[in-house]
């Protein structure tokens, strides 16, 4: 019997979503996950509540409920439940309150809404980083906060991107082509913005298979030509300083967190 | 004094950054914000239990420190430094292991790394995005889970990679344009993929203001141009029976719950 998860709350129910992946990520078995975001009236949280019990009563297996509620009368309800209630918010409240000598003013929508600090900068971060993708233009590399560089599918535009969404840190990326390598060199553009350049490398193998998936039996795409790419940029890098790390067995996250701990680059917003 | 907060994992820092930052949102101060990824030696744990003892004695005012630490022996490292200590992780863990009658399988990079289930499939729905973003080609619309439409800078791109790297869902995006407003209709890529339509609209004069900060003073950034286009968009929506939400208030975390909550789309990753 696979247990059933909801993931409650009266804003957008992400925070939820985020920190119970965190937890359950931690028991070695599947989850039944359902999420319900907006939980904003009474009569919705009765609904949920109706859910929750009803869940029970037709499995016989009680669900777990983690939640992130602001609204306490909306809470109150859903912690009445019949489900096993883990409320993310309120356990570190309280004692926050203790430690900080100071109340809680809770707002819904405060975190991931757009009174959450620069909002606007991280739309912009996202679209700089749109505009700045795959080297389509040099003109804005002087405002760029990072300039992510390496061959075709390694990893540069999902890393940039990331960067400006969950950071808001504007990350343009540069590739290096089949063309560029007899003679690898740095564009000026990027020589004059050196200290903003990260490199981005990966596994020849791992670079084959995907571009395989992209265009099959190509030049492109054959293990060879990986081999010589991946050799000469990783050469580039290091003539030139350029700190690099390879994305073969990381995730997005990881890429993007090691970047941030590498490179000492501040975090725009949260 | 602003208190000083320490964000500490021996994973990317993500979850204890999203979930500081919901609970330190509660509260109607700043806080200095400090995050360190990847602890994942005990030399490297002692010298952040120093960066916390440290900021202590020169300040006079105890750090808070918010972790997720998976690994045993670093977190006892951590969790004995002079800061006060929220363990974001284990304070759930113990409970659950009880309630689901099994015992916690601990393992670093779960949570964000490449083992994370689909991680594959997001990859895919990011690049699905990214190439079908702004109705660049219509080829592809059949594969979508979702199409947003709407009117030039109306929040259907960033909506549409939110999407996509957030829940692995394969969202892609259509403009209505100046062109199209005399005799406003649906393409047939998007007429026979109706069920996935989904509308956003935007309060002209917000669109005006965002329009000018990229065009001043043109046609296209008029007040005059965004009320006819977001009027005439509007009207489509309602004629075709497209569900659609103004973007105006929202942040693009709450426009992308809001979408999946009203469409019941579901999500392909945690």
């Amino acid at each position: 019997m696979v247990p059933k998860v909801f993931f409650i709350s009266d804003g957008t129910a992400i925070t939820a979503e985020v920190f119970g992946h965190a937890v359950l990520s931690q028991f070695p078995i599947e989850f039944e996950q359902v999420t319900i975001p907006f939980v904003e009236t009474i009569k919705k949280a009765e609904e949920v509540t109706k859910q929750i019990n009803d869940s029970f009563i037709t499995t016989g297996v009680q669900p777990l409920v983690f939640h992130s509620i602001v609204k306490q009368e909306i809470r109150d309800i859903i912690t009445a439940s019949e489900g096993a209630n883990y409320d993310f918010l309120n356990t570190f409240v309280a004692p926050l309150e203790e430690q900080l000598g100071i109340k809680a003013a809770p707002k819904v929508h405060r975190t991931h809404g757009k009174t959450n600090g620069a909002y606007e900068n991280r739309i912009q971060a996202i679209n700089f980083s749109l505009d700045n993708d795959d080297g389509q233009t040099m003109k804005h590399m002087d405002e760029a906060d990072i300039i992510l560089l390496g061959v075709s599918r390694c990893g540069k535009t999902p890393s940039s991107l990331y960067l400006s969404m969950q950071f808001g840190i504007k990350a343009a990326n540069y590739p290096f082509v089949e063309d560029d390598m007899d003679n690898l060199k740095l564009p000026e553009a990027l020589k004059r913005n050196k200290k903003k350049l990260f490199g981005l490398t990966i596994d020849p193998m791992r670079l084959h298979e995907i571009r395989q998936g992209r265009m099959q039996n190509s030049r492109y795409s054959s293990l060879r030509q990986c081999r010589i790419e991946v050799k000469e940029v990783e050469m580039l890098y290091k003539k030139e300083r350029i700190p690099f790390i390879s994305t073969t067995n990381h995730s997005v996250e990881e890429i993007s967190a090691k970047i941030l701990d590498i490179t000492g680059l501040e975090r725009h917003m949260f």
